[in-house]
């Protein structure tokens, strides 16, 4: 599978040369069962990670509104050990937020050792939103993607493995998944005009997510655009790249599983060696005299 | 099913009367086919109760070492869409935990509106490992029970539902689980000699898990007594009792979830109105002059 990975600070990067559709040739059947496979694999490296707790993972979901940010969590994350993954949405800042500089709110919900971290929003509305509706002046939101860069370098310097993704919907898949929700009554307590106001904003939009992923595309922190007209083909994606960058420290995390493993069982021996010792001496004390009553 | 729930204060609880191995007549294929109903049902329960934002849940599991509280998270919280779900692992306290007092540090991880929390172990730990190695005097543990009933109590009015599990193994089991351990390379990094110190303490812990029961057994946050010498069978107690306590709201938050519904459809009318009037405002007034170079 090809991704569209941007991994270089500076990349060029246009959406709208980008499909949103799934490539010719892949089909729903061939995704479901590449992504079978993908589901084992990424459980066990899972496993694996959650033991050693050498490396941790941050996961951000970015994109516009119904572009999939849920389905992608329930489906791809829905696959993961709960123990051991913290999602969390972004929404407005809060007023206790608000009083801290943007990268208060996210920085404490990085991950922990051997955990998944999911951003569903995150630190990036802030030259996104805050940009498209002129929340902050240019001087301040521009200033942030050094921030941004600097702060994922620290995340990765300390083990975590930073994945970024774009969740890339066309504007006429946006509109036919907004008027969906309308019709299901089963969806209708999600409906918001504000959707639609958002929509007014398109392009700025696009601008917005093109700077923002070419400033901040790193060989440690890179942005996927994930085609995502089709959810199966989204779910394909993203389970894919997140498989792939655990994939390559497998075998660290193997290597540390088995030196516990070695401790573990010394650390048996021992306390069974200590055990039996204690015992084989209480059996050469003379009985204590018995008391009588 | 009959479960073995209580939910009386002061309820006599004698753990050895009780099975751990499932019930005459229940195989693991019933509990398969039953076990998918109730993960269908679960799904959907927690869709309505996330969108209505009414209640929220509060899972504590507990249980000696081995007992399977990793296991049902696993398999009964990955049943779940993990938006939405927050699971915290309690072990020893950190230092920052001691200090304050023992609730603290639950208290932050209280289920969100609409959301799931899973305690793995929890507040109990401070009335079982405290009470058996003596961390505490007794003066200061039985003091705690009074402060979880008050506590649980605080959770419920403000809409959480409070569920607790004692999973429950036989002394054998626990005893081929942990052999077991050492047998498979896979699981060896667990291994951990502190899992047979604490089982010297077996009668101990039943003891303090017996007190612990009765006296924080409540109408509103219920023990539930798991036999789970079986996984299959305690993985299907426990879906079943939260989908049973979950099924008596369910009505609320549709009722809810359709009001919301007519709100948003409002809401999109009212926009679409506006939008078109201001577009025929802009056609009735004369084009502004243009400008030349």
């Amino acid at each position: 599978m090809t991704l569209n990975v941007f991994d270089k600070p500076g990349a060029k990067v246009r959406l709208d040369d980008i499909p949103a559709e799934p490539p010719k040739g892949m089909t729903r059947e061939k995704a479901a069962k590449r992504f079978a496979a993908l589901e084992k694999e990424l459980f066990e490296l899972q496993d694996a990670m959650f033991g050693a707790k050498v490396n941790s993972v941050l996961v951000v979901l970015q994109g516009r509104d119904s572009a999939g940010k849920d389905g992608a969590i329930k489906h791809v994350v829905g696959c993961l050990n709960p123990r051991g993954v913290i999602v969390t949405s972004f929404g407005v800042p809060t007023p206790e937020e608000r009083q801290h500089d943007f990268l208060w709110r996210v920085h404490r919900h990085a991950p922990r050792a051997g955990e998944f971290s999911i951003f569903n929003r995150s630190h990036y509305e802030d030259v996104l939103v805050v940009r498209v509706h002129g929340l902050a002046p240019p001087a301040v939101w521009s200033e942030r993607f050094g921030h941004i860069r600097d702060f994922e370098e620290l995340l990765t310097e300390h083990g975590t493995i930073v994945l970024k993704y774009f969740l890339h919907i066309s504007k006429k898949e946006q509109e036919e998944r907004l008027l969906e929700r309308e019709e299901s009554p089963a969806t209708a307590w999600k409906l918001n005009p504000g959707d639609w106001k958002e929509r007014e904003h398109w392009d700025d939009y696009t601008a917005a997510y093109e700077d923002a992923i070419s400033k901040t595309a790193a060989k440690h922190a890179p942005w996927t655009v994930v085609p995502a007209n089709a959810k199966w083909y989204r779910n394909l994606v993203i389970a894919e790249s997140i498989v792939e960058a655990l994939r390559k420290r497998r075998k660290d995390w193997d290597e540390t599983l088995v030196a516990m493993g070695k401790a573990g069982r010394e650390g048996l021996e021992a306390y069974r060696a200590q055990r039996a010792a204690s015992a084989k001496e209480r059996k050469a004390k003379p009985a204590p005299p018995r008391r009588t009553r």
